[in-house]
């Protein structure tokens, strides 16, 4: 049996930047620290943060808790609140969410309307959402667009696929005089995509690994079924039934951008357990 | 026999506007005049300019003529010269191009790489590209793009058709981080094509009127053939031949932006006189 992982399976720049900043303060005893909502999508790592005394909170503690800004970002309102709150902030916003937020802020000043391409229940997209200034909407590619102004301005969710700005961009051109867009789409989410896609062609099964919340990784097991695969979305290895692979020979491995590197070695092995 | 004229055929704003301008000037017996250029891309209406004294030049002439400033536009060079030379300058360029020429020199100011997409060769073409900065480029949707910038602008010749920036777009936005898109494509051209298609599919013939020159009369002849419609193009109602349209129940006509009034009547008065 052959077993084949995605070589950019697990995580990106930004989620790794996340979590090394949380585990860092988390080996700080001089002081507590919490994260608000959690650093990241993936359950398992979240419990390991939990061990070492790092929780998750909703809003600032009423200790002198060091707060942790999840990678995904937060609302500006929030993020100002924190900041005069006294709290010490460590902001593991990833780099890339942040341009988005900032762009977002950039087309609002200089007069655009912005649209957010994106899902608007997910936490980055509300982020952005809250330097949008008045009148931006949040939209998927093939949504009813809002009744559009001269000058409209376009920034992305960094998960969200090239060939839905494609469509949105398409959609809106004609009805404009002035566009503006930001391709604020992560490079590593459309390279694991693509990875994803071509071994997901080549093999008898694929697993996915990864938080069953986390946008990126349900965004990969929705390819390889859209593609006719065999798939099984997982958190941790201890899912995997053998039925799923016995019989198979080629056996495909996948992981979103906040899936621990463990964790699918975990998967890893216990493929090769049931297949050996 | 049934005759139908498509409604926006004819003259658009820029052009009435130019040709207004340019007789006006021809009927001040105060001062000669020249155009620097066919004024539109009309050769009926280039010659009774011209028999009213109003020739086509080249450059500036040596003697007092006022000079016309063609519908296309002209370099950015040339029209600095030209008020320097101390000649009374009418600028009869289309308020749409000038407007094409100005956020040109705004997106080069700005930083942003220029891209005009259009046919290189076009009189209004060349006179945008010279407003567009260094590094600037032409292309067509479809010609192999330049190396990109991290910052691209995009300014499209009015005529275009709106699929083809479309097109453009979804080939540049993948490779860029910022992409400003200045849609400049004129109305008027826009719907000029859809109601000549429409016409098109509802009759037996197709007779587009205006110069071999123009290349939005070009762009209706080649809509029309490539609906498997017969299409002649005309520049005066002289050329047509009876066999051409008898027999048909229903003769279609079109012309372009720079067709006048007057050939279309006439047009329309022989296709009469054929059928009866």
């Amino acid at each position: 049996m052959e077993i084949h992982v995605v070589k950019k399976a697990g995580f990106c720049f930004g989620v790794k930047r996340a979590v090394d900043l949380a585990f860092q303060v988390a080996e700080d005893d001089s002081q507590p620290a919490v994260t608000l909502g959690p650093i990241i999508h993936n359950p398992q790592l979240i419990e390991k943060l939990k061990q070492k005394g790092v929780e998750v909170v909703d809003s600032a503690p009423d200790d002198d808790s060091t707060i942790v800004i999840r990678t995904h970002g937060i609302e500006q309102d929030l993020f100002d609140e924190l900041k005069r709150s006294g709290h010490k902030i460590i902001d593991a916003t990833c780099p890339f969410v942040k341009k988005a937020q900032e762009y977002a802020k950039l087309l609002s000043d200089e007069g655009y309307q912005v649209l957010i391409l994106g899902d608007s229940n997910h936490p980055e997209v509300k982020g952005i959402m809250s330097y949008a200034g008045d009148g931006a909407s949040v939209i998927t590619a093939d949504s009813d667009l809002p009744r559009l102004k001269r000058k409209v301005g376009i920034v992305v969710q960094t998960t969200q696929p090239l060939e839905a700005l494609k469509t949105l961009i398409s959609r809106t051109v004609g009805k404009v005089t002035e566009l503006k867009v930001y391709n604020t789409i992560c490079n590593s989410t459309a390279q694991r995509l693509k990875e994803t896609e071509s071994m997901a062609k080549n093999v008898d099964v694929m697993i996915v690994v990864g938080g069953k919340n986390s946008a990126n990784t349900t965004q990969l097991a929705k390819l390889c079924e859209s593609l006719g695969i065999k798939t099984y979305h997982i958190e941790t290895a201890s899912e995997i039934e053998a039925g799923w692979i016995r019989g198979s020979s080629k056996i495909g491995i996948t992981a979103g951008a906040s899936t621990p590197e463990w964790i699918i070695e975990e998967t890893k092995e216990k493929i090769k357990d049931i297949g050996g």
